[in-house]
C-alpha cells in the first residue's frame, strides 16, 4: 500500500472572533462622521458578535441584477453575493413571494400544493438513490439543514463521528459550528469530531487528492472507532470554500467509498455548491461522480427568502421518522416554497447554470492572463462563478500573501467592485457574483482588478 | 426550612414520533379520494419525518384576518396560529415585505437602516437590564434563537447544565431538541439536561407553585455541579405551553433568584409567549415581574415571514462577542426586518394586545361558563390568547382525558373550527388564535364549543 503524507497544516489566520476581510472597529478614525456614527449606533444596538466587510463598510440601500447602491446614491458591481444568485430583485421571484404573501403563508401541518410541486420538480435532479426514491425536508437556513442532516446520521448510525475538512464551514448552530472549524480557534469543536486537509491542488499533485483525502477517512474513523465510537458522516462542501475554494473534480470519488466503507454517511453541503454555481452541473457533487446519501442545500435556494431543505435517502430518514417527527415553523411555508418554486424557474429559464460556466471561465482566463505579469498571483481555481485567486509574497515557495489579499479586497471595494477573501491564510481572494453576472461586468471586474493589482 | 414534595409526574401520551392532535397515516381508508391522493403523495415526496393535524387533515389555499379557506372554498375559522399574530395576509406587512423585496434583500455584513431602526424600538419594550442597555441579535427561526441563546450562555458561564420544565419544547436543533422533552421518548435529551416539574396551578396549590419550582432548581442545580459540571441556564416559556398551559403570574419571580444562586442565567422563552400574546403584557416574562439574561423571540414576530431574535443584556454576551461571532446569511436580512417592523407597527397601532386581553376573558368565561354544566371541563386557564381547557374524564380525581379532547378537536375541526390540544396527557385543548379575533369570531367559537360539547 502506498502511503500519501498528510498535507501540512497552515497557520489559521482566524483567530478568536478574527474573520477574513472584517472590518476592524478600533480603526474608526478614518471614517467620515455619517458613517462612524452608523457603526457605533449599530454597535450599542447588535452588540459585539456582529462583523461588518472591509476597511470602509458600506451602507447599501437598493439593489438590480448585479448592481447595488449605497446611501449616497453610489453604484457598485457585485460580484460576491451567491444568494441573490439569479440577480437582486428579480421581478420574477418577487412577484411570486408578493402573490403568495397575499393569498396565504402557513405551516405543513395542513397540505398544501406548493411544498409538493417544489419537491416533485427537485428531486430528479439530484440523480442517484435519492433523485429516484428520496424525500425533501424543509427548513429555513443552510444550518438548520446541515443541523438535521446530522441528527438523521447519527439516529441511523447510531454513531456521533462526524469528519470535516481542515477549515470547514458548515453552519452556526451549536451543533454545526462545532464542525465548522473555520469560525477560528474560539469556537470549540465537537468531542466527537475531526479533519483531514482539504485537497489542495496548488501544493499537491491534483491525482493524488481523492486518494490523500480518502486515507485520511480511514484513519481518522478509525481513531472515531478507538475511541469508543465510529464514523456517524463525513461532510464536504464540494467546492470547499472555506478552505480556499479547490474544484478539482472526480477528488470526492474515492472519499465516499472511504466514508461508507467505516460505515459512515456521506452528506453533501450545497449550500454553496449548489443549484447551478459550479457552471458544470447543477449540483456540485455531481462534478465528482458521487451519489450522495443526504444533501444539504440553502443560501440561493429562493433568491434571499429564507428557505433551505435537505434530501435524504428513503433507508437514511425511515427510523428518524419512525421514532421522531420534524416540524419547522417556517420550513417549507407556503411564502417559502413559492420563492423556491420561481427562483428555480428563473435558474432554468435563463440557462444560469451555462452563464456561470461560460462566464467563469472568461474569468479565470482574464486573471490567469493577469497572473503572466504579476508574480504576487499565484493560482487561479474555481467551477463556473465560484473563484479563488491566490495571492502569494514568493512564487516559488507558494508563501500565502494576506496582506496582498486585503489590499486588493479593499481597493477593489474604493473603487466599487465588491469581492472578499478566504481561506485559512485568508490569502485567496473570494470571486462569487450573481449567476446572472454579464460579459460586460466581468469586464469591469477585470479591468479594475488590472488597475488594483498595477498599484 | 420547610420542604415541598415534588409533583408527580405524568405519564407522557407524547411516546416515540406521536404528536398530540396527529393524523394518523395508518387511517387513510375514511377519506375521500382527492384528500388521500394529496396524503400520499406527500407522504412518498416529504418523507416519514412529517406531520399533519387532524383526523381529517386540511389543504388550506388561502387566508384572510381570522379566516382560513381550504382548496373546496370552505370557510374556516382560525383559532389555532399564533404565527399570523395580526391576522392572515395583514395588508400593511404584506406591502412592507413587498416594497422591501423590490428594493433589497441582503445581509447583515453591510450597514443597513432597518435591522437598527427595529432594534432601537424594540430594546426599550424588555424593560430591565436588556432595556436599558442590551443588543438584539436576529436569526430565522425561535429555534435558532435558543440554539444561539444557549451558546452564549454556556460559553459565558463556562458550564453546560441546562434546566427546563417536564414537557418543555424549545426548538428542533440537535442543541435544542436535546432540551425538549416534549419531542417523545426517542428524542435524546442532552447529557447535562435536567427537568423540574412545571407550575400546575390544576393540581396544586398557586401559591406553593414558585417556591416549589425554585426548589427544584436548586436541587437539580447541585446535581449538575455534583455530576462534574453545573447550571449555565434554566430556559422557560412563560406560559408553558407544551407543558398543557399554565398561566399564573409571579411563579418565575423566586426561580429566577434560584438560578442566579445557582449561578446560572434565565433565559425567557418569548416564542410563544411574545408579543402581546398574554394581553397583560408585551412580553410573557413581565408578567412574572422578573428581569431575564436573555429574551429569545420569534414565531408572530414578523406574522409568518421567517425572523426570530434574541435580545440579551450585555455583559452576558461579551465574552462570546469577543471570542467568537455570530453570522446568520438570512438572519437580519432587509426583508424580514421590514417584515418585523410592519409587524410591530400593526401590532401597537391596532391594539392587539388589548385585544388579546379583552377577547381572552371573554372566551375564558365563556368556557367556564359551560363548565357548570359539563363535568368534562376540568380547568380553564391561560393569559390573553393563549387558553388551556383541561379535559377529565372525573373531576374529583382530575383524570386527563385525552380521547375527549381529541373527539373535541376534531368535531371542532367537522365544524371548520381550527384548534389543537396539548399537555404531557394530551388531553388540554388549546385555544391560541391570531391576535385579531373579534367578538363574532370568540362567540363563533364559543357556540361551536358548546355544540361539540353537548354530543
Amino acid at each position: 500500500m502506498n502511503v500519501v503524507s498528510p498535507l501540512p497544516a497552515q497557520t489559521p489566520a482566524q483567530t478568536g472572533g478574527k474573520m477574513v476581510n472584517a472590518f476592524d472597529p478600533n480603526s474608526l478614525d478614518h471614517l467620515d462622521p455619517a458613517l462612524r456614527h452608523a457603526i457605533e449606533r449599530r454597535s450599542r444596538l447588535l452588540g459585539p458578535a456582529y462583523r461588518l466587510f472591509y476597511q470602509e463598510p458600506v451602507e447599501v440601500c437598493r439593489g438590480q441584477g448585479t448592481r447595488l447602491w449605497d446611501s449616497q446614491g453610489r453604484e457598485y458591481l457585485d460580484a460576491y453575493n451567491n444568494v441573490v444568485s439569479v440577480g437582486h430583485c428579480h421581478p420574477h421571484v418577487v412577484e411570486a413571494v408578493h402573490r403568495q404573501m397575499s393569498t396565504l403563508c402557513t405551516h405543513t401541518r395542513y397540505i398544501q400544493e406548493g411544498i409538493l410541486s417544489y419537491a416533485e420538480a427537485m428531486l430528479p435532479s439530484f440523480g442517484g438513490r435519492i433523485g429516484a426514491e428520496g424525500h425533501m425536508m424543509f427548513t429555513c437556513t443552510g444550518s438548520e439543514a446541515n443541523d438535521l442532516a446530522l441528527r438523521i446520521a447519527k439516529h441511523h448510525t447510531r454513531r456521533r463521528g462526524i469528519i470535516v475538512t481542515e477549515e470547514a464551514y458548515h453552519g452556526n448552530s451549536e451543533l454545526t459550528a462545532g464542525f465548522s472549524p473555520s469560525l477560528g480557534e474560539n469556537a470549540p469543536l465537537g468531542t466527537w469530531v475531526r479533519r483531514i486537509p482539504a485537497p489542495d491542488s496548488y501544493r499537491h499533485d491534483p491525482a493524488t487528492l481523492g486518494r490523500m483525502m480518502a486515507e485520511a477517512i480511514t484513519r481518522e474513523a478509525h481513531l472515531l472507532k478507538r475511541h469508543g465510537d465510529g464514523l456517524a458522516a463525513f461532510v464536504a462542501d464540494s467546492l470547499f470554500s472555506s478552505d480556499g475554494v479547490y474544484a478539482t473534480p472526480e477528488v470526492l470519488k474515492p472519499v465516499i467509498e472511504a466514508v461508507h466503507a467505516a460505515g459512515g454517511l456521506f452528506i453533501a453541503d450545497e449550500v454553496q455548491s449548489g443549484f447551478g454555481r459550479s457552471g458544470e452541473a447543477f449540483w456540485g457533487f455531481q462534478r465528482h461522480g458521487i451519489d450522495p446519501d443526504i444533501i444539504s442545500m440553502g443560501k440561493p435556494m429562493g433568491n434571499g427568502f429564507p428557505v433551505a431543505a435537505i434530501a435524504v435517502a428513503p433507508e437514511v430518514v425511515a427510523s428518524f421518522g419512525r421514532d421522531m417527527r420534524y416540524f419547522n415553523t417556517f420550513g417549507g411555508n407556503g411564502v417559502a416554497m413559492a420563492a423556491a418554486n420561481a427562483t428555480r424557474e428563473v435558474l432554468i429559464g435563463e440557462g444560469l447554470q451555462e452563464n456561470a460556466c461560460h462566464i467563469g471561465a472568461v474569468l479565470r482566463e482574464g486573471i490567469a492572463a493577469m497572473a503572466k505579469t504579476h508574480d504576487s498571483i499565484g493560482d487561479v481555481r474555481g467551477a463556473g462563478l465560484y473563484i479563488g485567486v491566490e495571492m502569494v509574497s514568493d512564487r516559488a515557495a507558494k508563501t500565502p500573501d494576506a496582506t496582498k489579499a486585503a489590499t486588493i479586497v479593499n481597493e477593489m471595494r474604493k473603487r466599487r467592485v465588491l469581492i472578499s477573501a478566504t481561506g485559512p491564510s485568508a490569502n485567496v481572494l473570494k470571486i462569487r457574483p450573481p449567476l446572472v453576472f454579464s460579459q460586460a461586468d466581468a469586464d469591469w471586474l477585470l479591468d479594475t482588478l488590472e488597475e488594483v493589482l498595477a498599484l
